[in-house]
């Protein structure tokens, strides 16, 4: 669905940078669907929020609200490592996305995906990477990545 | 080979951080062993380890240094994501290890990724991933990672 063309006005969605003021608006429940967050004080996610925000352009964070509900219903972030290869060359990282399980099949993962992709470019990034389940990698094809490598993790608890 | 035992002094090796002096010690020439990397002038180099060095603990490259040739020969970078996920969380990515290819077989490599894992655990990441080819794999399995997810990538150029 896109909504420039078939959406009626109760469906009006925004694609938007987060604020501070998304705590209030579902953001953290919307991530508790992809992983634990149910812990997070007011004092917490505003520290969190700047400590971001003070990098600027090199990490974003990706929102879409239901101007209806005024709740968030999508997210995604990027932060652009900055490398010394590819002559000083910037790389685009994506995590973190997810979709309101009550608003799926109308493309927002792909708004999202695109946003930052869009996002990585502007800045001048050679590449954009990113790590999914075996699950998920026909959906990011859709979005134009292919699969390249395998990801190898080591978790402390 | 373990160099706390089994080095002579000619072999002694310093595990260290970047210095800006590095690129005077073969550190680019080390990583065109990786991928493209060879049109770096010294100011770039300085601008871009002034950008990387803002980012304190959170983006670190760790170097070998064999003292007698005075060279680089080995290297891995760090660098920490703050997330909002897992109760305010960090996670830390690994990028960009290299061992000089006449440096092989001295378990250079593992000294890397230990190093910068070390760093992770003590910045408080919960966890720390990874992207490599399939031939690698073992190579981190033997540094205690485990295969997890697939790497998507999309490329501007």
């Amino acid at each position: 669905m896109d909504c420039s063309n078939s959406c009626t006005s109760e469906q009006k969605l925004q694609v938007r940078k987060l604020e501070i003021s998304d705590k209030g608006k579902g953001y953290l429940e919307l991530l508790q669907q992809l992983t634990v967050c149910d812990s997070v004080s007011d004092k917490e996610f505003e520290k969190r929020f700047e400590e971001i925000s003070s990098y600027g352009d090199d990490h974003l964070i990706c929102v879409i609200e239901d101007d209806q509900s005024g709740k968030i219903i999508a997210t995604g972030c990027m932060f652009i490592e900055k490398k010394f290869i590819r002559n000083c060359g910037k790389v685009g990282h994506i995590e973190d996305i997810v979709v309101d399980s009550e608003a799926r099949g109308k493309q927002l993962g792909k708004k999202i995906i695109e946003f930052l992709t869009d996002h990585a470019h502007s800045m001048g990034c050679y590449k954009v990477i990113l790590d999914c389940s075996i699950e998920n990698k026909a959906f990011y094809e859709k979005c134009g990545y292919k699969q390249k490598e395998i990801q190898m993790a080591k978790y402390f608890n």
